[in-house]
């Protein structure tokens, strides 16, 4: 089977040979690949920008990117504590500098000991530093009321992304019909479908209960499930809690449920629980899978395979430019695990500065600790922001004929719903984009403001939402959402 | 096909159901990866450094790790002028110190500019900052005597494996017979066979010729190309130069008929050039794949595609914690380009501190600046030691009878072949190992010296050869080439 040898036809009559690489010849896999959050709405986005630095007129004088979940980008400061451990570490002749509190300097030396050479520019063990999963493994502990954490079950990651990566890769096998099934929300973190394309498993989709607050319904779980059955092998189930873009909170009884479900029909869950420290919602209350699964007590607790994950990118420090994250895996086969190690392996480590965040978010200053006040005062003030601007944005939207917006009880995004015109639908499609697409677009241009359409997370069939981040600065968030509820109204009337 | 549906007989007699995630279910390109750099041989160290912190009595008092390049582990002082600007980037707060130089402030001023919310903590754009792409397209033109770079071809990346692996994984495609194949040195730096596996291609060896100084000659090419040609079908080539681990340093005639052979044969090409500063044998000068392929002209100039890898973690610099590395892509089609851009998004951002620190790497001190004479001689100092330590471990190796080592021209390794008897390969087999695994094992359980054997790197069928890093402090590195040379000698003779 000599495909290629010597045939040397590709070479065309202008003397050009074909590339070797192509859209044709190209790993299809990738080609299918779609990321909606840094998508064509986000590259027009930077064109506009690029125009108004350059002097071009338009109806607006800033972009406003309401895009993506980065909250320094919108103007948010760094937590002072958590840089100066960093510089500390980064540069170790600070330690000899008056200007730096006891307790960072502590928490520095304490790093660096644990580092290669005593310095962050040597490799780590691939699976983190030890002692930084050991303090992850205490966090853990303390947040699920004393439930043990076990450090070798911590692996410390580039960003929660590619711990997600990862342990998608492990469970992808089969071909055709035993193809790997995954479950995932409905609309989902784009995240999620990106990799399933890429690592060719099958995407299952289950869709979360708009009408409920987008509530996670196990009889939709187990609808979606049936289905893939005929035409794939579901082995894995995918929760985003709270939810990306939706913002929901789970309720302990609707986890409890999930977890049943799973261990029946033999699912491993994945549980990304990034935004595990933006809960705003009164009565709304964070709970972690591993803690609910551990006080289901057996079969659960000692059976159910289970991979956590978390994030220094989100919470209230939103260090995302770090790429620091970690997986907590929970009745993980151990072979399975030996297998896992290895494959971090090839890549080395993850970023050791990325490492060194995680550490302080996960063992913060304690209440004798010199930086605790300051700490504290400016967690909870980022924290109480973002619940007010969560409030604000519902409800400027739902005082906007033709928009309504669920509460968001958590993470850092609205998901409204909008009705678009019969008229507007058609325009769209005449333009080949999706109605959502050519509502967000059409933002862009005439305000400057940036959003994701629905379209890039999922949504039922004839619905059309937007994803907007809750990340603007307070005095910027009303004007925009007024602007935004404005342009809808405008939009509305021009294809009625 | 239900296959999993309701079935239950998975719950074994004692209540436990079988894990969703074990070795037979999980991803079989997974189990097959390999990666030696840090396979059993590191994890016994561990071991072994666990075992003397609780007392246990060796024949040695510490473990010497030169198992990977990794310069600060082994004491390497990071670059004082990298590290200033990286603090003051991490807290700006420094911006007012009076500790710090003038250029180091205008660098971290001029980068904090470039950042979203001028605070690292922000997530860049997925293909990095573009000043910093801008950067490193000025670094490469100066490197290559003027030639032009468009940073728009510059992908700033996670350490220089993660840029491999995304060129990899757009080039794997097929089934069968049509199943991308890419051509890997023997010996080879194991993230090539780890990420070929994972991604399903088929590893095509090409082996170096270690009577020659490890020189790369086209005839092998050819022999490997065409052999693979029946069984898959080989679309890209790699090249390590310097190599790893072999340390050679490629002529530029042999980089010209490599070049010339790709161009026949349609093999995009991947250089590793993560190792271009790292030049130590008179005689050897580092050219680089872009500056070659664009002066030998057309067809050559307009036509071959060309990725070439650079990093942090190597140098003079050996910032290895901080993941920063980028890729060039030449002659790229355009709609590839476009497809690469869409996946890197996926991962959203490089760190963005290493992406900092290459930045300094590609624009350090000007002789008008401050710290320009300091920066001089530090990087000079490195550089001057390493050259020290190639030249003395290769001697050092040779006189040891049984003990053959190339010139360590470049790179950071030596990989010298070992004469092992035939009682001991024979222990080997019996025990299950590779022969130089055997002895590589041996090694650390006597010695402390923990290196790696040759079989994780490949070699020609019946040679034998570990590698070893020429990182360790100069006062460390002769006592332990000589522990060495007697050990092998020792193990000889028991086994004569
Ligand atoms: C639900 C969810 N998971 C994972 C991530 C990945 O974040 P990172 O890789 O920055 O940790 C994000 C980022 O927005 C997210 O929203
Ligand atoms: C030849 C070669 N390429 C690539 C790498 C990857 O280095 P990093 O990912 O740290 O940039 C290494 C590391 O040792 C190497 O030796």
């Amino acid at each position: 089977m000599a495909l290629r040898a010597g045939d040397h036809s590709q070479v065309a009559m202008n003397g050009l040979k074909e590339k070797v690489l192509t859209l044709d010849t190209m790993n299809p896999c990738v080609r299918r690949v779609e990321y909606a959050v840094r998508g064509p709405i986000v590259l027009r986005a930077l064109e506009l920008e690029q125009e108004l630095r350059q002097g071009v007129k338009k109806p607006f004088t800033e972009v406003i990117r309401a895009n993506i979940g980065d909250a320094q980008a919108m103007g948010q400061k760094p937590i002072t504590f958590l840089r100066q451990v960093l510089a500390l570490c980064v540069h170790p002749d600070l330690l000899n500098s008056p200007n730096f509190p006891e307790d960072a300097k502590r928490k520095a030396e304490r790093i660096l000991q644990a580092c290669g050479g005593h310095s962050l520019g040597a490799y780590s063990v691939s699976s983190g530093i030890q002692l930084i999963r050991e303090d992850v493994a205490s966090y853990i502990e303390r947040r699920d009321g004393g439930i043990p954490a076990d450090p070798n079950n911590i692996y410390l990651s580039t960003g929660a992304s590619d711990a997600i990566l990862t342990v998608l890769k492990l469970l992808v096998a089969g071909e055709g019909p035993t193809r790997t099934g995954v479950l995932i929300p409905i609309p989902q973190y784009p995240l999620y479908s990106a990799a399933l394309a890429e690592l060719n498993a099958v995407q299952v989709d289950y869709y979360l209960d708009e009408e409920r607050a987008w509530a996670l319904d196990v009889a939709e779980l187990r609808r979606a499930l049936c289905q893939a059955r005929d035409h794939c092998c579901p082995r894995a189930l995918c929760i985003i809690n709270p939810g990306n873009p939706t913002g929901q909170v789970q309720a302990r009884e609707c986890i409890e449920a999930v977890i049943r479900f799973a261990f029946e029909e033999r699912l491993f869950l994945m549980a990304d629980e990034v935004y595990q420290d933006n809960v705003y919602a009164e009565g709304s209350q964070f709970h972690s899978f591993k803690k609910v699964l551990t006080e289901m007590g057996p079969p659960y607790a000692t059976q159910q395979e289970l991979a956590s994950f978390h994030s220094v990118s989100k919470g209230y420090m939103g260090e995302c430019g770090f790429r620091g994250g970690y997986v907590e895996v929970v009745n993980l086969d151990a072979a399975v695990q030996q297998q896992m190690q290895k494959l971090l392996s090839v890549r080395l480590c993850p970023p050791v500065p990325g490492q060194v965040l995680l550490s302080m978010v996960v063992s913060p200053p304690a209440p004798s600790d010199p930086s605790f006040a300051q700490f504290q005062a400016e967690r909870q003030a980022v924290l109480a922001e973002l619940a007010a601007k969560a409030k604000l944005t519902e409800q400027v939207f739902n005082e906007a004929p033709g928009i309504r917006c669920n509460p968001v009880q958590g993470a850092m995004y609205s998901f409204p719903r909008v009705q678009l015109p019969p008229r507007a639908v058609q325009r769209a499609q005449e333009l080949g984009l999706a109605p959502d697409m050519f509502f967000c677009m059409r933002l862009l241009e005439e305000t400057g403001i940036c959003v994701v359409p629905g379209s890039g997370f999922g949504q039922r069939e004839g619905t059309y939402h937007f994803r907007m981040t809750i990340l603007p600065p307070m005095e910027k968030l009303r004007p925009l959402l007024e602007k935004l509820s404005q342009f809808h109204a405008k939009f509305t009337r021009e294809y009625s």
